[in-house]
């Protein structure tokens, strides 16, 4: 089985620290195949840097389709350009806030997501409404640490992201944390072993309930908004998209 | 005042429509500055043709922004871009989906929305849902139009469409409807008429909202999600964007 | 074009206070009829107040009606006889809590209100749920200051409001605030200054959002609750009604 | 234990009838002491009614309270007045329409409710949301029968009813029905005899619902919304309210 | 008339505490058969606890159908068992958090529920979303008294409780109190006196709702979930059950 | 790995079933270790069958845990005892109805459950509302067929089940199909190749999604209602349970 694991920013070494954690949870004979975008943003802190996002990670997606891939997991937490990865590939597609979630929902009755930024929260809170999760969510908090920081040795973003976590626990009542940035996903099994409760990374739990879809057979449903997109004139850049 | 009307796809016969239909309601001493995007689709219809969409009408954006635009009107029914949109610029920006729900909200209790295709309901459905306006509207309908068939004259788009205005009637207890695409901009007031119930456009309501709200005063809040883009490297295409 | 701005209790000094606020936000062509009902309390405090404001104000809008207007506003956060409104007349209606409730949504994820007491604050939060923006709403908050002490020159109520608006800011995560109560109709450009976000006037709010309707060419829709009143007998001091 | 039942409008048979089911099921020991409003419409029939009728009411309320009386009763399935009401005395009371859904939540996972005009079902639906019930109601159905035809002898709105009851056992899946109108009191039983699941009429719900918050010793809580009024000036025929 | 509370632990100080509290509020002519399971655990705190309790529990329902009983009353805050006690009978079941929230909804537009461990939060919360009531409620909380301890005398049990109450007063908003174990049935009036807002225990409450349905002559709706169970092969020492 | 799948009723030809769904998934070394109920109901429906099912149960798991299962599986569609199993085991368990939700989330929009008999809906609505995926599922439908008859050769029941898929395809809008019954589980890739549509199947997707979990590291969070029962007297026949 063949997962890609498609990073939407242009950072290597975000790319490389997801296939860490992809690799360490895959099953056996689960390959990952995992690239990044050709060009854009960076990091995607927001919805700006999305718009950007997204038609670079759909080449990607096309190109890991004709490679043989069996399904795609996008590495942002925002789950950029979800939507229009499922409706350009037959395969399924997981986002990993989606993914995160979902994990989270099967242990826990109540979580919190620990995201970077106070403006990546608004995105994941629409996002938990949308997948019908945001009952199980008890609150979408930012530790304040910008994207790339968390690349940065030394830096004192993981501290944060623990103190994060501590407040959740004591005033929102959340009884497992989701990690809320492709970024964090070295941290998970640390944090869950210095806080007690299960401390989900989003990366780790895509590609585990990707494998999972593989296995069952199911292909994203092409009735509704996932359709296959209609032939028509695309100019520009991406014209060929 | 200058309300700058953006149609994010490339097929200027939108952007003459919704002009005029701009031009029918803008009040004394408005004026409408209406662009539509240099490249990307011909048309929207579904989330990948919105993703190639988004970064040339944010291009629209910026330029309309340093042509002294008070106010930003996104001419799809799926408010594609919306949020990029208002990180982007300071100025107010309303989709059209967006202002058609909030207007129909102040004329009736329960409205319909009447789109094109299937493909395009759930993420009219999403929104509603973001918005917080999902619990006023009955149902999201689809005529089976496609978009560029409201172009051509003498198509039988406008009787499906008002088929499907007379069965949301019946069937969905609906009060109002909402017409949800750009492209049915010429054809609320006819199909008001017909069915003696009020019937919205989104452009016609977003222009005006545009102007409520430069009249306000008001900006778009920069806590949160909107807040402007982070300095960062952006490669490819856009990377001047 | 005519917009009635009705204060529906007697207090006159609000009702100028509301009428310069309208003026202030009302574009090219439009005039402002502002009246307050000729009996019935002074000002609405809670459900009480408001049951015997009603009656009179329903007058104040059959007579508007019979002198040509176009739209009418009531002013008061409550929205106090808005149904009743509704049912009366064929002309737009617009309550001044729910004019700032859509006008915030167009410029906020997510605002807080501030209003007088905290017996305002139930109505208000049954408002926001039926008007479908409840989700918008960060926390409706009371500052404890009485409708009437904001008619009084050197209060400490508008130094008692910006305090609340802080904690909104701080506690809430609110990006907006609407001001809860026609008599703070004069405070929202300066307390927006103070505070760095947008504050919505309930008053301004409605008047352009009354325009934009008259300029829709829109009426309220007669099917459902709001269909016009059955002849029947009425017996009593508004017999004549 | 004294109950008082206050019918809103002025026709003294519905009132008679209201009496008569509020007999049938009074525990022993309770009495009923049964008013109209003094003036006001004939019948509620939408919000432009229900607005001239809630002054009169009051009036009732706090004669019945100088009375004696130790809960109320609002004999109109708007729960027309309920908020101004629950302001003016320390008693209990309930509206029928609230009374009825709670109990229909106690016999059946899901129920509908039929009333008698369309113009009716906006109110109800929004009191059901106000009060949470809304997810346990499938569907609040009209029979397009006027209020005042209940009253005539031989007339068909019986017969009307049940074939609304059969639709909504067929089509809603609902497990119960609530009779949607105070004059629809003395057809319950014979309803649920012919349709084999609870026929619920709201004037005997509240009434046996009075009796236990009576019996629990429980007055309305007077921490928010129905605070009692705040002295000030009331001008007007119901000045001295 | 004969309501059957049947306490579903085996604890027996706990059923005669709820008997007291059950003949303190039944009206005239009431009488109350009062019972504990034969056998199972002493105390339910948590849904391990709770599935070994429901058997013997329906044991004592079935008896007490044989032995006249009018309704029944589930004497666990958890409503632990009643789908299937609704199942096994056609008389009235009414679970105390159920009348608890109920009743509270009558009383004030927002409670608080203070139970006793934090394990049994979750149940109680899922309860309220279940029956509609969950918009009604501002927090559950805990005081952190084991279910026992309130059978201790001179234990600080009530203390801690009060404490929790003068919380949610202060920072949830609540209106009211429901107070959520069988256990605290005889400190409703005494908390209710100290805090000044309405205290409701739920034993009394589901007591007074019981004699309510059965005076209007319901019984539970057999369509659905509710049906009588189906003939099967049943083993084990329930085979009989 | 060893994933333990318990057939909560007594019926062995449903756990032959259940397994060979199971294994036919399960990745390269995960072995399956399925087991039945020693006694309790042949079939579970409703819920009166589901309270005699769950102690029984509740053994095997204990059972299974001490023979060293990594994850358990709850093979009954309403996901009997969850909750009480969740408490007892500090190992992953999942119910085949919750992981039929999350993996129709993951591949449609919008789904529908076709499920055995009308009296199972409530129980899943409930199940769907608790778990948030109510908001995912457009309908949940019965095809009327009894739970024993899907053992049966040659009966109709998986056309009666295609007919209700046809019909959920048509009228409700489902872009996917969860099959509602442990029983249904050989039937999903039939009636996915008949219908073009994902169909899924309980057994294998919670299967596939207890693996994700144990491939994870994660254990069910004990903070709150899944907490380790607490230690107290526990008389009768599951009295060492």
């Amino acid at each position: 089985m063949l997962i890609h694991l498609v990073n939407p920013n242009t950072t290597a070494s975000m790319t490389a620290k997801a296939r860490a954690a992809a690799e360490t949870v895959a099953g056996p004979g689960t390959r990952i195949l995992a690239t990044e975008s050709a060009h854009g943003p960076a990091s995607i802190e927001g919805p700006y840097d999305a718009a950007f996002a997204v038609p670079p990670m759909l080449a990607r997606i096309a190109e890991a389709d004709a490679a043989g891939a069996d399904a795609h997991v996008i590495a942002c937490f925002d789950d950029t350009g979800l939507d229009a990865a499922r409706a350009l590939t037959t395969k399924p597609v997981l986002g990993i806030g989606e993914a995160g979630f979902h994990v989270a929902a099967m242990v826990a009755e109540t979580f919190s997501v620990v995201t970077t930024l106070g403006r990546a929260v608004p995105t994941i809170s629409a996002n938990l409404v949308r997948y019908g999760l945001a009952t199980r969510c008890a609150r979408v908090r930012a530790a304040e640490v910008p994207v790339l920081a968390l690349e940065e040795p030394g830096s004192e973003a993981c501290d944060r992201i623990s103190q994060e976590i501590a407040r959740a626990l004591t005033e929102d009542g959340a009884q497992a944390i989701v990690l809320g940035c492709a970024g964090m996903t070295d941290l998970a099994r640390r944090l869950s072993h210095i806080h007690g409760v299960p401390v989900i990374d989003g990366v780790a739990a895509a590609v585990t309930l990707a494998e999972a879809l593989v296995r069952l057979g199911l292909k994203t449903s092409k009735i509704g908004g996932w359709a296959p997109p209609l032939a028509k004139s695309m100019t520009g850049p991406y014209g060929e998209g």
